[in-house]
């Protein structure tokens, strides 16, 4: 007997219906002969809903109470689907974050999991229960909720499935898995049958969408086997897994791309030992997350650098450069507000020359100027103007052959 | 510094405005120099909207699915206040019955409290915190959360105000306060300022709907001085007490009716021990609430005793009636439909004969016909035919001149 995980977001869950629908699917698990834990989210638009009725009320709410308020969607869902399951003729039990034991730290709106413990969930399953986990939710050690923020639930679902050492975490959402492309901007991306952890990570913060990084860094830390699949047929999806069995066939899994950040360049940093880290720490010290930093060899004895940021934090990260820039003596401080970033993502990137190359021909036929390049082992990442998305994207992905595999 | 506890029930927090109305009420309390514990219900119509979502699962829920579900509208309540109380510049905190420490036993959706620790409640009241405290729910001794049922938040706040040894409870509701008879039904009826917590018993049970009967035994158990008041003004209330101050003069507190009861009479049950015992011991295995119970002395050897149900009882308790009538050798079973019962109450009722006897007085004066009398120490109560009910409340309300006061 397996023991497995299943989680399904908020539109899998979003109606009494599809709530049913979810029923199905697990109690085909469990009648596949496995032991079954679920992670619920919150339905459809409840948490959007809540979230609404606090910001009527003040503009600046206390996260505990924030927590407070949002931890009750799913608590909604996992009490629903228990009943559906019961109707179904299946003994089911729904547990809060806390009362499974998720302990988390008391950064409330974004806690961390600090530790789980498995016994109530061992007790219930032991006395052949289907266990439901409210997803997104911890408590911390004097009892407050917390949630655990964005990719929240993903995240419950692959700390479980760790905790438990599951044999599988089945991730249920709206796609049929993880695509070489954006199949609604490539029509003929590909869904791939499996993907290394740290490809998944570099698609993931690329953008594609699909599951959350942080849900992605938790499996590849406890080796929890992630299977990304849809809530509304009964295909195989996705592997995500530490090596994928054909590992050394695969060169590229996918093209990424981003178009919520802009690119901040500052022009003659003075060549001395401390300035990029002066420009950091002020971003830092303003919150600000910065995520492609470029700094090229330098000449006149001054530098070059550029940054991408997050749009909403534009303002803020430029008047950070600004102030920096005139404390050190830089030259100039250049906005880009409207670029785009596409990325190839592959364990074979680096290693096989010719994607790169293959790459930036598929631009240049296109007339897609290329403003940045940065790779890492496993991606090369380029800016390019806004515009230029859609047409960069399915140029790269013909390009490499990736609508058919790219053996 | 005195230590007040405030409940405050679903049409008082129907929506964010309402909810920005009860801070005011709760800063008002804590501007007085006051300690303030608050305990609130799910807002209007969500607990409905909740059990709507269940019952499109399943026809038979799961209570302990139901409470987790149910549970969830009271949360959402508390982090609401708890943020229009911080935009308000105030220091609150908000708690739900299982962090509270409210103990209860196991029985899902009618629970009972079984202990409550006051130890947090204190923390944060030392802190200087107003406390907001989810009403109607609690937790069993292995965590799983438990509603109270009917009447649970006011059982809440009185149940608070107990354990903290409060100084007040105050119950806000959308009246303002106990009437001497339904203001929707006789426009002259006058608010008490004080009442007894029998006279109180009393009323809430013969359909006064203002402050639920568990709560009022829960305060007079524990001698917790309550008052029930308006969200929607700032007149005083009626106070609920052990004795009220002008005891002597106050003969009627109050007309009351309940038109929510059938009446089934057996006639013609043999004269012997055990008859009546067989007839009550089957219906409270079938599970059936009985109130008003009469047996006028017999005659040939028989005797003739009815009893009144709710209506939705109605039929499960004839085929009770019917099996013993047929067992024990009764004659015949007659049923009224559409009965009502008016009641006047009043801890002077017994001692001063001229209540009844105006009171019958009055209903024949009006050509309404008495099918039936039943008296306690601090009632009177006529069984009448239900189309009766308004004319014959007026008309004792009249009589009795409670408008201007009973003395």
């Amino acid at each position: 007997m397996a023991l497995v995980v299943q989680k399904f977001g908020g539109t899998s869950v979003a109606d009494t219906e599809k709530i049913r629908n979810v029923a199905r699917k697990v109690i085909r698990e469990r009648e596949a002969g496995n032991d079954v834990v679920v992670v619920v989210s919150a339905m459809g638009k409840t948490t959007d809903q809540l979230l609404a009725m606090a910001y009527e009320l003040t503009q600046n709410p206390s996260l505990r109470e924030l927590d407070m308020l949002a931890s009750t969607g799913e608590q909604i869902t996992i009490a629903l689907l228990a009943m559906a399951l019961h109707e179904m003729g299946h003994k089911a039990v729904s547990m809060t974050g806390p009362q499974v034991g998720i302990l988390t730290d008391n950064i409330h709106s974004k806690a961390k999991i600090v530790q789980i413990s498995d016994q109530r969930l061992r007790e219930q399953l032991e006395t052949g229960h289907i266990v439901i986990v409210a997803g997104f939710q911890g408590a911390t050690v004097d009892g407050s909720i917390t949630t655990l923020g964005r990719g929240g639930s993903d995240t419950t679902a692959v700390a479980l499935a760790a905790v438990l050492k599951a044999d599988c975490c089945d991730i249920y959402t709206d796609v049929n898995g993880v695509y070489t492309c954006d199949p609604r901007l490539v029509p003929n991306a590909r869904k791939l049958e499996a993907i290394t952890y740290d490809e998944m990570l570099e698609l993931a913060t690329l953008g594609a969408r699909v599951l959350h990084n942080r849900a992605v860094e938790f499996a590849k830390r406890y080796n929890v086997p992630l299977q990304v699949r849809s809530s509304f047929n009964d295909e195989p999806g996705t592997m995500v897994v530490k090596e994928t069995g054909n590992m050394e066939d695969i060169i590229v899994s996918g093209v990424a791309y981003n178009r919520t950040e802009a690119q901040i360049k500052v022009y003659g940093l003075p060549d001395h030992p401390g300035v990029a880290a002066e420009l950091f720490k002020a971003l830092h010290d303003a919150r600000i997350v910065v995520d492609m930093i470029l700094q090229n060899v330098g000449h006149d004895d001054t530098n070059d650098l550029s940054f991408t940021v997050a749009r909403e934090d534009l303002n803020a990260a430029l008047d950070c450069a600004k102030a920096v820039a005139e404390r050190v003596g830089a030259r100039e401080v250049i906005v880009s507000p409207n670029i785009a970033k596409v990325s190839v993502v592959g364990a074979g990137v680096q290693s096989h020359t010719d994607v790169a190359a293959n790459m930036f021909k598929a631009l240049a036929d296109k007339q897609i100027n290329i403003q940045s390049i940065s790779t890492s082992e496993i991606k090369i990442s380029c800016i390019i103007a806004e515009e230029d998305v859609d047409k960069a994207v399915q140029a790269i992905h013909d390009a490499l052959d990736l609508s058919v595999g790219s053996v």
